[in-house]
């Protein structure tokens, strides 16, 4: 069973899901009918690899033969995701997400489209909040009635409640650290962990090795091959958040600098900043209005510095860890195959 | 087993919920602390009625004698309806709730007082998505983490999910009613059905009785009382919302009318209104400065017209039907007394 086998499975098993919830949907009311139609759009996009380190997590600690129902419950994890999605979009006020209008950009549009008399902006918003509210209520309904029995979704079940509560709470430090500004590597560093190291990698290794009933070593050793791979994709993310191409990401060129988000790549590149290089940092980052200019002068600074240098180190130490970690577990060759081609997906310099 | 005494467990169940998760939430950041206190001032209020008639419903299918976790079951709709109250005073612009300040609002006051440079309006607004977020993956936690057995769980489960969808869809019809603005009342009465009566009676008295492992018979008894009472109950609600008294209700005096909500109030008082009066009331409403004179002047009109009048006969109508029905269910004294006083409680003139 390939990895792109697996996504195929996990694309298929989503519009199942949502397949069967529209009906009824629709029997509330034909005028859901869009929400339905931006979940299937948003669903269209992404990497799929929180399902895909479930669904290896789960293969690595033995549960290869008792197939029922694993793929549904990993799938379950893309809709938490398109939750969150949904509501940061609303947080950062960011305009597109895979390649297409953020949730909320969509019913603004839909709004002044319609000529509808209210106002649009709070529609756009209102209904992306309510969007990622049923897409994380279907990830949980998902994840319940996925077909794996009744013991091992009680086994991850913690698993799932722990990650949820530890993603949300990430991101909250997220938003603080973006007000309070401390800039320190190391509260950058702990925002990663919690909003995307564990809820990308760590956790959805150790679902998938409580659904398969994996003994105590094998979940170690996914969570210790999870924990640094986790660090080094959201690593990763940051420095094409500032230097990724923007047909690969689906998000305009220097995105992350206009949201002024405060990144490990942004406090690596203030800590070795001149007074004046900083000074030119804290004023452009965050600006909406920034231009492809500001944008060059903001990249200029993150490569001279060394910023972005010292990123790429850290990256690849991180993914050295990781590998070191998959060597040293005892695990089947299909799943460790499986497991070194995610950790490349997952740390490689395109989007 | 009285309905006060209930009360009383549910919100120790509450609490001992939310002191179980307190000190992960510490572990991952003492920074978190005001989030757990934003939630501890919320879980403070409120009425606990969707507990009550999910405890009242499960009593009556005959739950008596099996008593471990129905509690703890009961009172996680207390945290699934938190997260609709945070989200829906973002998505309304709402300053109050439950007489104290909204959560965006708490927060975006924590960001002046700190004088933290970021923008505090966006930190507010995103934190109450997150706080909502959680509460509402804490609901289906403290629901799946109860003590009710495994079979009654998911029998019950099946109504959770249900009812989450369909508070969430009538949400959205709501907002899309508020910018369409059809104002119809048979368009407002769809919103009430799914937004607030299934969601605040019906179904909490349908998973109750899942839980219970009731039998249709009764099942169906228990919904048919439901039904027109949620609908009693949400019009109450609708009437407290522009004659309530700002002590009772934890709101500013005619702060729907600020919003601009499109209740069955408004659209009965829109069907008898004269062109004069229509064109004053669509100029008035959801004006955010809404000042007392013109508070004043459009409970006039609502009074003058005729709308008060046919929204009180409306609930007088559902209200008996409700009766009548619980008069016909074969349940238990005990149980019949309790709901009959709920229903007393769901429609009373106070908030």
């Amino acid at each position: 069973m390939s990895t792109s086998r697996i996504r195929k499975e996990v694309d298929a098993a989503l519009l199942a899901f949502v397949d069967r919830q529209r009906p009824a949907l629709l029997a509330i009311s034909p005028d859901l009918a869009p929400m339905l139609a931006a979940l299937d759009a948003l669903l269209t996009g992404g990497k799929r690899l929180r399902p895909a380190f479930c669904y290896w997590g789960w293969h690595a600690a033995g549960g290869r033969d008792r197939r029922d129902g694993i793929v549904a419950a990993a799938a379950s994890l893309e809709l938490l995701q398109a939750s969150a999605l949904i509501h940061d979009d609303v947080m950062d006020s960011s305009d597109t997400r895979r390649g297409q209008p953020s949730v909320h950009r969509r019913f603004q549009s839909l709004a002044r489209e319609q000529d509808w008399s209210g106002a649009t902006e709070t529609f756009g918003e209102g209904t992306a909040i309510l969007l990622g509210d049923l897409c994380l209520a279907w990830s949980s309904e998902m994840y319940e009635t996925s077909g794996v029995d009744g013991e091992h979704i009680a086994r991850g079940r913690e698993v799932y409640n722990l990650m949820r509560t530890e993603v949300m709470c990430g991101q909250y430090l997220d938003l603080l650290e973006g007000v309070r500004g401390s800039g320190t590597v190391e509260a950058a560093l702990r925002v990663v962990e919690f909003k995307s190291a564990k809820y990308t990698i760590e956790r959805p290794l150790h679902l998938g090795a409580a659904l398969a009933g994996g003994t105590p070593e094998v979940t170690a050793a996914l969570r210790e091959y999870g924990r640094p791979l986790g660090i080094a994709f959201q690593l990763r993310d940051d420095v094409l958040g500032v230097f990724g191409d923007p047909a690969e990401t689906g998000k305009p060129a220097g995105d992350d600098l206009r949201e002024g988000k405060r990144t490990v790549l942004i406090a690596q590149t203030l800590e070795r900043a001149s007074p004046a290089q900083a000074a030119v940092l804290e004023r452009l980052l965050g600006d909406p209005g920034l231009d492809r200019a500001g944008v060059d002068e903001l990249r200029e600074i993150i490569e001279g510095t060394g910023g972005l240098a010292a990123c790429e180190a850290m990256i690849d130490r991180y993914a050295e860890n990781a590998a070191k970690a998959l060597g040293d577990a005892s695990i089947s060759g299909e799943s460790r195959i499986a497991l070194e081609e995610l950790a490349v997906a997952a740390t490689t310099r395109q989007a």
